[in-house]
């Protein structure tokens, strides 16, 4: 059976990419997972890769029209070397946004460093006091008197990649009015990282993704150009109805691909480790676990793949981005976990992928909506 | 996101099969249920509908070349009414061994009655001391001093429509030497259930699938001309290693035909059912039960279809279909059994097709090769 | 680890119990199952065997005082022996609300034909549009003009025994006002089976428990003399809080005994059968399966054990019973599932113990209140 | 329901235990578990808690008989603040071993400062390349030609505690001959942690239990006196048969403690924590996940507290606690993951007690020997 997913494109730059991995990653992962970050640097390396540049036109440096299957690319080569990029997980996430959303004059102005690394940016949604529910909302941008900027207030919680990103999105109030309407008034800003009254005010060890600057920002009467609303004043909902799926069709594939290669990990490790005298691997419990493991990894695929080619023709529904991401991170979990545990006393070790990528992987049902909020959503499909 | 494994031809025969299935099948099904098998003449309509000729050259009064597709369109409208089609299961399933394996003489001999539905066939692998263990098997055929046929002796367990089977496909032992290769000498025979000898010393109850005629056959000196060997003398596992991705198949896409039917079965009721004083649908318990079951649902539906897919290009491997029985299986299972859940009480009646899916489903585990089996096969694949 | 719970008298019990099922239940007990019910004259046996007098004072024919343990020993020995006592459960679970709340009067009435088995009872409480909401109860007896009998009209669902009883408590409402209050005004009637306008109105065949005669029973203008009422008028509340945590009890210590027959059952079968040339029990996939079964069972007891002896001294409370019924039914389910997974094909045979067992304890998690109904009554223990 | 485990001694050390948690762990637990270790003064004060003496006779400072419960204690107590005493663990499980199997002069020389934190002590099994098979052991101690010394050599990963011990039990091999018996030969040696020769070889980065310095050693031609040899020469396998099935049942205890306390923290999670407008307690999902979790914290209460009754009572069998272990293990960690879960994005945040429990507990099926290995010790009882 083969996989028809990807094309000779998508297997070249999966080459390029495994090898860059190695050479640039796989050696400092560990410091970076200590640091709490990747060096501000690598962003520009991947930048050259041209990692940030799909989807984006090719005028403003970007590789053109492209479609999701390069990232899903991107998180199998890193789930397969046990590594992440750090923070620029939502950077990867954004250029469709940006492409979609902003003006003309905003797509010259960020586009192009955007695309290089140089222009960093990260999205800022969850509140301390709103988690998944993005209507609760309290942070707030007031119109100056001279109507040239708009004064925001608030904090941002879990921020990936928040300390080192440039420019970031954030959703907020821009209306006072209208707060029983509780969509209504929401707009994305662009706030510049190093403006005045920009913060990190907390900077949390997490359980897994230790290197994806995950932080939490305070905006204290920040002054935001109005030329820096994106997607249109009041249409944050808008923007972020078409975000999410992508987001969660991401964040499906990678479960996919953790799951795939923590097979992959236990297989290896299986087939070398010997215990009471044979191969781990030779054991029939080692090939029941294994067996399982791999039947939920071939269904993982065929949930993720029809996904992507959906996504990419412009398909996928929003409780279809929904689903896969419910079933896909129930699913990755107990592969994981049963991998991890073929491992032994090494599973409990970070220094094996396997323990990196369980603790990496726990975020697939939180982030990106829990999996109560994507059960809400597909409940909902079912006219529930 | 469009379902795209069937074309206009396999929905045009599902609207058939739906209403055939409200007029013929639902109104009596429960009758069927409790006398253990299905009429003999309902295998005459089957054969009306060509059902039976689905993969049969037309020369033969079948369909031509079809693909599994149509047998996929028939697990499904079943599942969706709550009915099986009985005994008719194995016979549904072996018109491509049959075509195959056939000599042009025994093609003449037997498909065209076989796509009538005047000769039903069955097929008899499992012995009570050999469960899924092939090569245990111990049913022997020794050839007559003249050579014109083997005496056939030996008992067969899970015989599905055995009792109504016309022509029995046994797998026996053509071969007294070689008892140390456990597959050598192993050959098909098509035994006439009407010949002496041939007896149903067994019908035993089962959990489910009440009306598929699950029998056990004993064979005493059952004469069998040399001429009605099938797939050649000797050649029993390779028709088997060719019969048993599409069983596999079969039971796959089965499951999740019986998981989809469970949703949608429960999610009627619990619209209609009130308890507190609302609707059982309106608790956040139900819509959060169902939204998993559906996720799951949509992971089986993206396995299976592409599985059928690969099995009509020829390309779906053993270890494929063993992944898809083992995943679609373990998986059904439990969509099934919190569907059930959700009716309360009435999950417990017979009358409630849910219940008869609990029953039914706990066989996808268990017939065409255990999940157990399936582990063995996917290990092997992996190199374990 | 001694097991403490029982002491000799139970235990001398106990191995009288087991012989009178090995000659009197065992061999005849699928044709019970066949039927639907247990005949008639059986329950006369269990009389004479002391087993409906548990908890019965001894001028009225019982034993005295005992506990539960006594029918904690009944669920393990029928449990083992993979058969039912077929509608005889609510009877045999009855005595205690029949010694507590019945009048003198009506203990002299009732209880020496009730020790005997020559008066049989039931309980009926659920309707069909009601479920496990009991507030939602419609039968209603309304009080004679000349203020000595009851006329009762109703539907009642799911009634265990219902067609071999003599005499049914009916749960329903007495009172036309205070019809806001939905717990207010409701009564227990005992309702002689034979009366006028008392008909069994459907006869479901179920899934399992199949001898237990589970029956719809229709009440139309029934007349219940006054002194009928059980545990005084509109206190049917106060009675069911007290039969709801033994009944629920009774169905976790099943789930419990019907777990630990599956164990044992399954290690039996795996020691015996042979396949791939060594028995079952010789792979490790089998050892493992079993042991994880074990320590379920081991953990099962636990609970079943110490809600015994909570339960005997006064302090079993209605969470806790709730807690135990649903832990014992949801563990109870998953070891049985795999054990009967580990009898391939002859787990699908209902002559097999497993299969019953799996049929009939499918009822665990729904009889007696559902999960759902357990989890909100733990849940608001729990404050929440 | 009262729980009986605990007398009014127990509670009233809780009861200290408490306080000092309260006062000397929490405010700086999330500084050892940045250092990966407590520090070095912490042990002292632990000593003067009293909590090295338990099992230790007064003579030697201890507190004299007690068993395993105040262990239990501390285990809940720890668990309840989402704290460990780090490195102390092994420490704390020993005094049992070294008073049954040390001479009396090994007594007078140890004891008392083990008692007081002045003498810290860990055990060193697992072997790099043995994991849990104890037999594979290669560690072995040579005698010197004067007979009054071994010489050690070998490497020990995993060692607990094991870079601020003073004193290591080393499992190894003291025989050369009779290696074919793959458990003859085996001894105990206690070894000086400051002796020439022994090394901290790697610290490795583990998932959870940070502070708990686990480190490799490795130990070049260490000098251990004959003199220093515990519980007789030969004899290691006969000190572990008692060891572990203690630190089997530490283990399930602490297990149950991790749930207890992660319901604990969840429902103080959701009852403060609002979103949609509601506290996330007011969902019916909610109350129904904490109450499964609840009903199995109760079975874990069940199963932890029958097994601390037997093991006290010197009836805890090695299969007994095995099962134990292997059930609380897989029970605690569905219960902590569906807790964490209920907790949003801060489950994923080291600073809230849940993602501690989260990572630290993964270790139960692992440590002390893993899930796999209790399954074979657990069906090696059932006769299998």
């Amino acid at each position: 059976m083969r996989r028809t997913v990807f094309d000779d494109d998508h297997e070249a730059f999966r080459s390029v990419l495994r090898d860059f991995i190695a050479a640039e990653v796989a050696p400092v992962h560990q410091e970076w997972e200590t640091a709490g970050r990747v060096p501000r640097e690598f962003y520009r390396k991947l930048g050259e890769l041209g990692i940030f540049g799909f989807g984006v036109p090719e005028e403003f440096g970007g590789a053109g029209e492209t479609g999701f299957k390069f990232n899903a690319v991107i998180s199998e080569e890193c789930a397969r070397a046990g590594v992440t990029f750090g923070g620029a997980g939502a950077h990867m996430a954004l250029p469709a946004t940006f492409v979609k959303y902003t003006t003309e004059e905003q797509k010259k102005r960020w586009l192009p460093a955007f695309v290089t690394g140089e222009l960093m940016t990260a999205i800022a949604i969850t509140e301390p006091g709103a988690g998944s529910d993005v209507a609760g909302i309290r942070t707030a941008a007031v119109l100056s008197e001279d109507g040239t900027h708009y004064v925001l207030n608030g904090v941002k919680s879990f921020v990936s990649g928040g300390a080192q990103a440039d420019l970031v999105l954030v959703a907020c109030r821009t209306s006072g009015e209208g707060q029983d309407d509780r969509r209504g008034g929401m707009s994305l800003l662009a706030v510049e990282a190093r403006a005045e009254g920009v913060a990190i005010t907390a900077e949390p060890v997490t359980l897994g993704l230790r290197s994806s600057d995950i932080v939490e920002m305070t905006f204290t009467d920040v002054r935001v150009p109005v030329t820096d609303v994106v997607g249109g004043l009041g249409n944050a909902f808008t923007c972020l109805a078409d975000i999410f799926p992508q987001e969660r069709l991401g964040i499906a594939v990678g479960a996919y691909a953790h799951a795939a290669a923590a097979v992959r990990f236990a297989t290896e490790y299986v087939r070398e480790r010997t215990v009471f005298g044979k191969p781990v691997a030779a054991f029939q419990n080692t090939k029941f676990v294994l067996a399982d493991c791999k039947a939920e990894v071939d269904a993982l695929q065929a949930v993720a793949d029809r996904a992507l080619e959906a996504f990419d023709a412009g398909e996928l529904s929003a409780d279809e981005a929904a689903s896969a991401k419910l079933y896909c991170g129930d699913t990755a979990a107990r592969v994981i976990d049963k991998c991890l545990q073929l491992h032994g006393g090494y599973g409990f070790m970070m220094e094996y992928p396997i323990a990196r990528l369980y603790a990496d992987n726990r975020a697939s049902r939180i982030f990106g909506g829990t999996s109560e909020i994507m059960r809400s959503i597909v409940a909902k499909s079912m006219g529930l």
